[in-house]
Formats: C-alpha cells, structure tokens, sequence
C-alpha cells in the first residue's frame, strides 16, 4: 500500500487552539517490560479473538445480510454495528504500530462487507435495513443511528491514516454528508441520544479538511439541552452544553460528549466550551472519581451519582467510562499542555481502564468493583460488548499518547521503554527512554538529534509523585519544585546528540484517604505506588478473609518486584491484623458490648488493582480499614 | 349498614395449620400518644387527600372510563387500578377501627365506580379495556393483571368485613371466578410477574369459603420458577419456590409471594412451603436487612442484593418493602407464635415502614436513605404511587396485629395504651394496657375477664430486650429470662377482674454495630433505644455537618423526652467529636500524612430515624463513625 498518511489518534496539527501537536503512533517504539507485550497480546490475541466472536455473534453477518449477501434476520442488539467499527479502529491503530499482514487482511474483509452494506445514498445502518428502513433518524434519543456513524468515522479515520487506504473513509464521508443533508441549521434540529459522533465529525473534518462537517459537529453541541431528545440528566440534555457545570448522567454519554466539545475548542477557540468543560472537569476529578481513575459510579442508568457517592463494592466503573475519561482529558492536555489532565489519563490507564482486562487478552470487566467477594469475573464477550474492543482500541494506540511537539519543543507525557522518532520544526529527533516504570521512577531519557537544535523538552512530573529530581547531562536541577510548571518541567538548550536527561520520581508506598463525604471510605486507606494503585486479593492472602484486614498506621510496609507473578508486578507486602469476623456469628446487628473481636497479626501480599481476578476467585478490597486515630 | 362481620385483617380463625387467631380491629381502642393520633391523621388527612390525587391523577377516571361514563384516552401507568383498591383497603380498616361517614361515602362511591367498570363476564382492569381488550392474559409477565386483581380482591375483603357490605366483595368473586376459568390444572399454566394474587386468593377463601380460591393460590406457588414467566431472579421465577434458599429479586415481589405462601401453609400445612419461608427469612434478616428493618437494598431492579450488600446513602428500602416484611411476618407469627417474626414486625414498623410517611400525614418516601445530604425529601404523590397507599392501610389497620388468641390463651404482641375487648371460649376479656411505649419499657396490663376464666396470658419480650421484669398483681416472676419461650413470657391463672401484669423493658441506649461483612458500616455504630432506631440531622445539630461526627466509645448518651418535637419523641443527647472534612479542601483523595485532620468536641442530638425530613433540609446520617478500638 502506498501510505504517506500518520496515525495520529487526535490530530491537532492544524488545530488553531491546540497547544500540542501530535507525535504518531508509528514513530514510536515500545522496548519495555509492560506495554510492549501488552500490544503484542493485542495484536494477536485480543484482536484475533475479537475478530471471531464479531463474527459468531452475528455482528459481522448482520452487514452481509444488510448488503444482500445472506438472509436472515437482524442479530444482537441495534448498535452492535459499532463494535465492528471500534474493531477495525482498534486494527488500524496495531497495523500502525507493527504493520501485520494478518490484521490487515482482516481489517480489509471486514471493511468491505461494512462498505457493501452502504446504501446508495451514503446511509449505513445494518439494524435500520428491509422492514426497519422507514424508521431511520425516527428515534435519535434512543436509536444510537448517530452513536454508530460516529464510530463508523473514527473507524475510517484510523484505518485510513494507518495504512493509507481510501475506501472506508470515503465510506464514512458519503454517510457524513448524508447525514450533514439530514440535520443542521435549516434542515432538521436533532442530536443523538449518545454522543460520539460530535469527536468523530471534528477529526473527520481535520482528516478532509471540509468545514461541513465541523460545522456539524458545532451544530450537534448547540442543539443539545433544548429538550429535542427529552432533556433528562441521563442523556446529558437537560442544560445546553455551555450551562453544564455538574458531571452528571450516563458516564460514557457525557464524557464523549465532552470529547467531541474539547475538539470543537481545539478548532473554534470558544472559550465559552472550555469554561464549561473545566466545570465538568472539576466536578469529576474532585468529586466523582475512584481512586482507580474510574467513573460513573451508580449502576443505574450507567451514571455519575451524587458528590461523593463512591461505593466500592457496588461501583459500576465501566471500563468504557474510564476510556472515555481518558479520552477526554487527552484533549485537554492537547489545548492546555497542563499536566494534570495526562495525571488523570495516567491514573485511568494503569488502573480502572488496565483493570477491563485480562492478563491473556481475551476476558474483560464491563463493570470494575473496588471490592468484591470473588464472584465478579471477567467475561469472554458481552451481549452489549462496547467495552472488549474500546479497550483493545486504546491500548493499541498507546504509543500515540507518549509524545507531543509544540511551538516551543517537545513534550514527554507518558514513560515506558521506548525509541520515538519525533519530527520537530524539521528536524528529527531521536528520544529513547530507558526505565522500568510504572515499578520505577527512575527514566533516562537520551536526545539524538540529527544535528544541535534548540528546543524546550517538557518532562512530565505526575502530580502523585512528592519528590523528584531531573539532571541534565549529570547535572541536578536545582529547586525542582519550584520549577514545575502545569506539571512539566521545561528544559530548554541546544540539544546534542547524546544528551541525557535523568528523571528520578521517588515512588515510595502512600497510603491515600478519601475526601471524608466519601462515607464509604472512612477510616480506611487504599495503597498506592507510583500511578499504580493496590487491592488486596485472596490469591496472595489464603490464610484469611481480605476484607477482614486492619492496617495499623504503623504497619511496616514494602515494595517488592515479583517477575513471575502476574505478568511482572511490584508487590506490596505489610503486616496488619485480623479481626475474626466469624465471631459476629449468624447476627447482622449485634449490641457494641456483646460482640468481642478478636484480632491477630498477618502479613499480607498486596498486588495492583489492575491484576485482580487473573486467578482465582475470592475476595478483595482497595480500601483498607485503618481507623483514623482522632479520638 | 347490617354488619355481622369482623375486621380481621388475616383470618385465621380456621386456618388448621395457623396456632395464632385474630384479634379484629374493632376490638382494640388506641388511648395513647403514638398511634391514636396517626390513625386520627390517616383518617382525617391521608385517607382523603389521597382521594382527591386518585382523582386528580385519573386513577378514578380510568374506572368511569371503562364503565362509558366518560371518553378519552387511559390516564398514568398499567397498573394504577391497584392504588385505588389499596386505598379502599385503607378506607375500610380505617372505617372499622373508627365508623365514620365521610370515610365510607368516599369508599362507597368509589366502589360505585369499581363496580360498574367490571366486565360481564367478570374481568376487570380499566387497562384491558376497549383497543387492548384483546391483550388480556397475554403478558402476565409485566403487565400486572393479577396483580391488580389481588388489591381488587383485598380491599373488597376488607371492605365486607368492616362494613357488610358485599357489592364489591361480589364483584371480586366473579373477577376470581374468571381468573379460575382461565387458569389452574388443565386451563392455563400461567403466573403474575407481580406476586400479590396469591394471598388474596386465600384470604377470599377464608371469607366465602370457597375451596377453588385456595387451590388455584397453591396453583400459582406450584407453578412458579418453571419458566412461565421466564425464569428471572427478579420475577422470583428462576426456581421452584420450594427450592428457593435465598432471598433475591425484587423486593416487593419477593415479599409478598411469601405472604401467599405462608397462608398457603396455614391452611394447608404444607411443610415444604415453611421449610422454604424458614430459609427465606434467614437469608432477609441474617444477611439483607438494614437496621430500620428496611429490605430491597438495591436501586437496580429495587431489589435484594448480595449478602450484606447495605448501602446507606443509595439504599433503596422501598417503603412498600418493609411494609411487605411486616405483613410476611405476621403471617409467620401466625402459624408459628414465635416472637422473632413480632421483632420484625415491630422494627420494620417503628423505623423503615414509619419513615414513609411524614408527620402531616401526606408526604411520602417510596426510597428510604439511611444517610443522605439533605435532597432527599417526601413527595405527596408518586407516578408509580404503591407507597402511599399502602402505608395508609398498614396504618389503619394497625389496632388488629395488637392481640391474638390461640388455643391456650390471649397474646400480647405490640405495646401501646389501648383497651382490648377480646373473645376468648365464649368469654368477653378486657385489656387495659397503660405505657408510654415506645419511649419507655414499663406497660402495666390489667386483665378484667367478665367473670374469673383461666388461660395463659403470652406476653411478649421483645429481641431488643436485654433485661425484662414482669411482675404479676406486684409479684415479680424470678428468673425471666429462663421462662422466656420464643419470645413470649406465658402467665397461667385464673384471672379475676383487675389482675395487673407489669412488665419493665429495660431501654438503655444501645450501640449497635453490624456484621463486618457490612463494610459500609465498619467502625460504626447506630444508636438504638427500645424498638427505635436513631440519627442525627442538622436541624437538631446546626453547628456542624452530621456526616463529620465521630462517637468516641466512651461518648455519654443520654435519653430525653421532647414533648413538642415531632409530635413527642424521645431524643438522645451525646457529646461526640467533629473533624473538619474542610481540611481537606477540594481533593477527593490524598496523602494521608498530608491531612491534618482537627477535631473538635460538640453536644449532639439524635431523633429518631422515622421522623427525620420532617423540617428544614439538611444531611443525616444513622451509622455514626466510631472506630473499633483493635489498635
């Protein structure tokens, strides 16, 4: 294939206010311990195995039954369509990144059975086909008509920018411009009751440089809340977007919501979307989120809950919901360049996303409990399967989140082994990172460029990090926290080939206390390494029940690397006590005097969060009873 | 009116399997400070203001329109006909605690309109009439036709035995006929989504003596769990019901197919139906009962969760719930004597039943939190409204669960001032009891027989109860808790007119803490005081925010009698510690070597937990943060 395209995921290169530009996923090379097998599991496991049950499921068939090749009836639900297209996005972005004959050639099959199903005036639905073909664009709020092209877009999108072929892409603009000769100003108002096609119309614009389809996506923002789809919290239409300043509603409906307004800022600088997507922000971060990165807390309706509602046993955490929040703020970093959005997509990745899957690559969490009693597995597959291949799409695109250039340099935003070859002010520049993060925080960076430039390198210093040193060429830099600004520090000189830049992040074990409305989370304290956050689970712990664990607040507490254990991991171990919770017997409530806990030493095993349930079953718990000593 | 009939509420006086007979309603006369004045509010406020919302919401239109009396289309959801039976109901046990006109020409009128919308053939749902006429019987899965049909027979039950009247007892006898033409052995297999059906069935048996209405109850226990319906865990149709060993589901539905099935057991004495209930009763209040006696816990599907799955903030605990676990366990206590099934009863009653309603009498809770930031308030209608009506006929019937006879004596199982007339073997006895209960333990009973007649008299010990004296004519029975059978202390003699019995409940202010595995409520405790269960709010505590306050082990506790506070409620004043939730800013989680936490020391002042919402908004909370001293 004759590819002169870059799979940049966001691609902001000429986006008038973005601050950072892209880096794309083929400049970069994985050669660490934990990523780079996790997209080789990807690539030919996950993507494989995905392939099979698309096909199984009937989601594949339902396009050949919608162009006429088999008949039939409708399979599955009515926007399983967009698991396809999360599918082939999710092999462009591996074929970027390790161009392999065997994702290609199934990318391509399936690509042509979605294309053969397009109909002659650029609509393609495989549900709203034959007898259902009068009720397209009937049910917005409910339909998922718009969620689908959405999806269909960055699809082709990706696959586009990935291998350089047309034929998809020019697939999703013939439905992009059917869809701009539906709606918009003047034709009719609508929105779609799940956003996503908003992200996928700017990028889509950014990739064909036609102003149709940002438009649209404007329109799409402004249209919604006007009660055109019934103005419930759920679908996040009951203000208009510029209102908003409490996150609420279905969480993955909201967040890519918010993805498609940051691309909209990106383009059109309205500040009146970024004063409101800031509110949002504020209100999630600050009073919404698990610790674990992970949102939309309340089973029903899949949503945001109150300030502060966070259950641990009952979250609902959707591993989609923790995607799309990394998502989002990955376009906040793009018009910011503030540091702490990638701390929020850090803490995301490498706990409530990494959790959705398994160490084998082929089982997922939809739902991310903090604690548990060990029957909440891993699936192979869902009937509403969004989140199997949302995962298997972000991850195989990792590599275009590392790096960004900017006017003034460029910036390392995510640390793991890696080679990168950056083009900057057309110069290129050759960053190789040496480090064993996220079980250290120890990285070299080496700057190769051609020849000397000057530029600005924006390291990052995550905001869960209290103490950290950088040298450059040897030499410390002095007051370093006086010197972080947004999060990065700014080292600017003429580079030389050879540079080196030594980051040390101190990593100590932190015990971490919620904000005390988290009544859940009273008196108890969750561990946390480095972005990586710990649970307990009964596979390291069998000699007793993990929820039953107290940690005293002197407990002598250690990091350990355990190379054979769960792929690789840092462990955790500490002693605590036990209290003999059997003594409580049959009785749920019991007089405070009657009962007489008992309390014995252990030593325990801590592992991270992400790693649970790759054994067997049984309890765990992230939080931790360790009373506060107040009284 | 010619009334010849008696306002049992459950009639087991020839239930063979049943040990318990009734005591009806219009036997017992309330003379006391608790209940007399929320049967007067019932009667005066609630029952009429839900009169005019039946008609203001279309309940009662829908009835004129099915008779033709009126045009236009179906007003509110499928099953609305069922409020209006359960507001009958309520109107019929309120007319036979306290005859009254205006009751019963609203009820009679009512029942006009009941009536005349039936079919000839005997159906009646305004639902199934005109254009869905033909979708009778054909989703008994969701659509509630039996259901409807079950509160249709109830309130005509009660009607007919609280006034004689027979017109609508009639009209559900023909509606039960046609139910039992369509369905049973050889008809149709079929059972409600909505359990309810069951034991309406076998208390119309017990008023007309008709075997068919029996069987075809035992028909719908037998047939359910074979998959009619399909087989869900929310439909309580995943097993047979005599396999069940866990209590799981939709609450309100879980409940009330027990209550058929233990009036099945009482007429019956199918032991595989106890043994069933046995192990549902186990599960519900060892496992998945709050401490209000609230059940369901979960929003989703408003139903049971996990063991021990209770969250406070997002508990669900549907009023109609408890209200269903106090009509189960009446029927256990029925049939068994056991006072464990009155201890539900009276804690579901005094706490998670009580708290949906307001002081005015019209205000409702259908969801009802166990801590909450202030949003939470009752609503004077809902568009689902089960819970207003039903809490309304739990209330006026209240004076009939007071008393039993079996055949060895009387039983006293709820306490408050009231005169009793109770036929025992042909004599007329009259008790007296005179106590200030709930809010003090002491109760004197005199027993004032027509003429001397011996008999047990079983007086009941509540669980609660840590220390009780009962003392006979001034002599005090050595040795109680020894002599305390199931609950009951039994006193055989030869009763005289003007014995007294004096019993003492002791009521300390108890600590209650719940089973660990409850982990929203480790270090914790809730304070309890007789059958009451309290919390703070912030209207009594406005200095600071009651989720914040801390209750050292030692704290001092003491209990007060607040005549003009909702309506006269015992309160308790402590002295616990507030830490300032301030200090931790806008971070939802942090270091906690980076918290400095201040405490302070403050007065506080508990209510008890059904009265709170009653004033101003604000937080509250029943789990009070009082960590466990294992250090």
């Amino acid at each position: 294939m004759n590819k002169n395209t870059l799979t940049n995921i966001v691609d902001t290169t000429r986006s008038p206010y973005a601050l950072l530009r892209p880096v794309p996923i083929e400049r970069v090379r994985l050669e660490d311990a934990f990523w780079a097998p996790r997209l080789r599991i990807i690539r030919e496991v996950t993507i494989p195995s995905q392939h099979t049950l698309l096909e199984e499921t009937g989601r594949i068939f339902n396009f050949r039954r919608a162009s006429g090749k088999v008949s039939g009836s409708f399979r599955g639900l009515y926007f399983n369509d967009s698991d396809v297209y999360k599918w082939i996005e999710a092999s462009a972005y591996s074929y970027a990144y390790q161009p392999d004959e065997r994702t290609l050639k199934m990318a391509m099959d399936v690509i042509d059975e979605v294309v053969a199903a397009q109909d002659e005036d650029g609509y393609l639905n495989t549900y709203f086909t034959f007898e259902r073909r009068g009720d397209r664009w009937k049910n917005l709020r409910d339909m998922h008509e718009l969620y689908c092209a959405g999806h269909l877009i960055q699809a082709a999108i990706a696959f586009y920018r990935a291998t350089g072929e047309r034929k998809l892409l020019d697939s999703a603009c013939r439905f992009a411009d059917h869809i701009a000769g539906v709606f918009g100003p003047g034709r009719r108002i609508g929105v779609c009751g799940h956003p996503e096609i908003e992200m996928a119309l700017v990028e889509l614009y950014r990739t064909v440089d036609k102003l149709d389809y940002l438009n649209l996506a404007c329109f799409f923002i402004d249209s919604r809340g006007r009660g055109v789809i019934g103005g419930s919290p759920y679908h996040v239409d009951h203000k208009p977007f510029r209102e908003l300043d409490e996150i609420v509603g279905h969480a993955v409906r909201a967040l890519y919501l918010n993805c498609g307004a940051a691309d909209i800022y990106a383009e059109t600088g309205d500040k009146s979307l970024f004063d409101a997507l800031m509110r949002l922000w504020h209100s999630m971060t600050e009073r919404k989120m698990y610790i674990t990165g992970g949102v939309g807390s309340r089973h029903e309706g899949e949503a945001f809950g109150e300030d502060y509602e966070l259950p641990n046993a009952r979250a609902y955490a959707e591993t989609c919901a923790a995607i799309a929040s990394f998502m989002w703020n990955w376009r906040m970093l793009l018009v910011t360049g503030d540091g702490r959005f990638a701390d929020i997509m850090e803490l995301a990745l490498y706990n409530g996303i990494l959790s959705g899957i398994s160490l084998d690559g082929e089982h997922y969490f939809y739902v991310n409990p903090l604690a548990d009693r060990g029957k909440h597995r891993r699936q192979r597959w869902f009937e509403c399967a969004c989140c199997p291949p949302n995962i298997a799409r972000l991850i195989a695109s990792l590599p275009g989140y590392f790096y960004s250039t900017s006017e003034d340099g460029i910036w390392i935003h995510i640390y793991a082994g890696n080679t990168a070859e950056i083009e900057y002010k057309g110069a290129r520049i050759t960053l190789i990172q040496r480090t064993d993060y996220p079980w250290s925080g120890d990285i070299e960076v080496s700057v190769n460029p051609e020849k000397p430039v000057e530029f600005s390198l924006f390291i990052r210093i995550p905001g869960w990090c209290g103490e950290a040193q950088v040298r450059v060429n040897g030499e410390r830099i002095e007051d370093i926290s006086k010197r972080i600004e947004r999060g990065y520090i700014r080292v600017h000189r003429l580079w030389e080939s050879g540079d080196k830049i030594n980051i040390s992040l101190a990593m100590p074990i932190e015990k971490i206390v919620s904000h005390p409305r988290v009544i859940e989370n009273n008196d108890r304290v969750a561990l946390k390494r480095g972005p990586i956050v710990y649970c307990l689970e009964k596979a390291d712990n069998p000699g007793f029940d993990v929820w039953d664990i107290i940690l005293p607040n002197d407990a002598p507490l250690s990091a350990h690397y355990a190379p054979e254990l769960l792929g690789g991991v840092v462990i955790i171990r500490g002693e605590g006590l036990v209290i003999n919770a059997d003594a409580f017997g049959r009785r749920l409530y019991a007089r405070r005097k009657d009962v007489k806990y008992e309390a014995r030493r252990v030593n325990f095993t801590a592992i991270p969060y992400y790693a649970w349930a790759n054994r067997e079953e049984g309890p765990m718990t992230v939080w931790l009873r360790s009373p506060e000593k107040l009284l």
